[in-house]
């Protein structure tokens, strides 16, 4: 796959709402209209969260201890891929050098976003995977088309 | 500290109840009196309930993605200990071999029994941390206790 199919995350948010749930938004830059979005569970926004300076757990969390572990291995964290979506779920690739070699682990999108805020390795996003938000403008001209149409 | 201060656990179980929360429950075997109790997250006890076969997750969990890489990494788990409470939270330890050297980390209990489950290692836990059911003797005396007691 050719580079230019993914964009580097320059910016990840997090966002809790009550009745939609836990959301992590990723985008290239804070003014860019494009950007990914994924649902995640309560340990996983807190991962990230945590990862971002925005709670501090009293226990180190899950991805500490593992990456404590790893980290005395030598391994060594490249980057993070989030490159597909099937049946509604989100799939990324962890990319490490372990003992000098590439290697490649399969893992869900939020372990992925977690460990590489934690090891500050890049993410990379699949183009397709973006949604767009709509400007102004564009609101206008739907809201326009939306009128047009005969029921 | 001795061994004898730590017994070997044989059976874990998980309880969820709606007012108490998850419960993982450790025993040296199914009928011992004594046994160790902890109230851990949702996806603690998914972890936890998955390692003994009773939930099957769609996705690799976090422990699962950074086992596979540490069993990449000829990482090798030979115990862990839950040896200690303070200020009501508990305290474990995680004991690996690493390029055939001796490696301790801490961890929480519930990160801890995830991992020993999945590793197939031994689960040690603090005497003292064991908290005794009582016997149906027992109760009946306790019972009688409590109706001499003067108002």
């Amino acid at each position: 796959m050719e580079s230019s199919d993914f964009v580097e995350i320059g910016e990840v948010f997090v966002k809790t709402d009550r009745t939609q749930g836990n959301m992590v938004i990723l985008k290239r830059s804070e003014e860019d209209s494009h950007y990914f979005l994924m649902f995640v569970g309560d340990a996983e926004i807190t991962a990230i969260a945590k990862e971002k300076g925005l709670v501090e757990p009293k226990r180190p969390l899950t991805h500490d201890i593992y990456l404590t572990i790893l980290q005395r291995c030598g391994v060594a964290f490249e980057k993070i891929e989030i490159f597909e979506m099937r049946d509604n779920t989100f799939y990324a690739k962890i990319y490490a050098r372990i003992d000098g070699e590439s290697a490649v682990f399969d893992a869900r999108p939020s372990d992925a976003v977690a460990l590489a805020l934690h090891e500050k390795c890049p993410i990379w996003v699949g183009r397709k995977l973006l949604r767009v938000e709509l400007t102004a403008e564009e609101v206008q001209e739907f809201e326009m088309i939306v009128k047009t149409v005969k029921f």
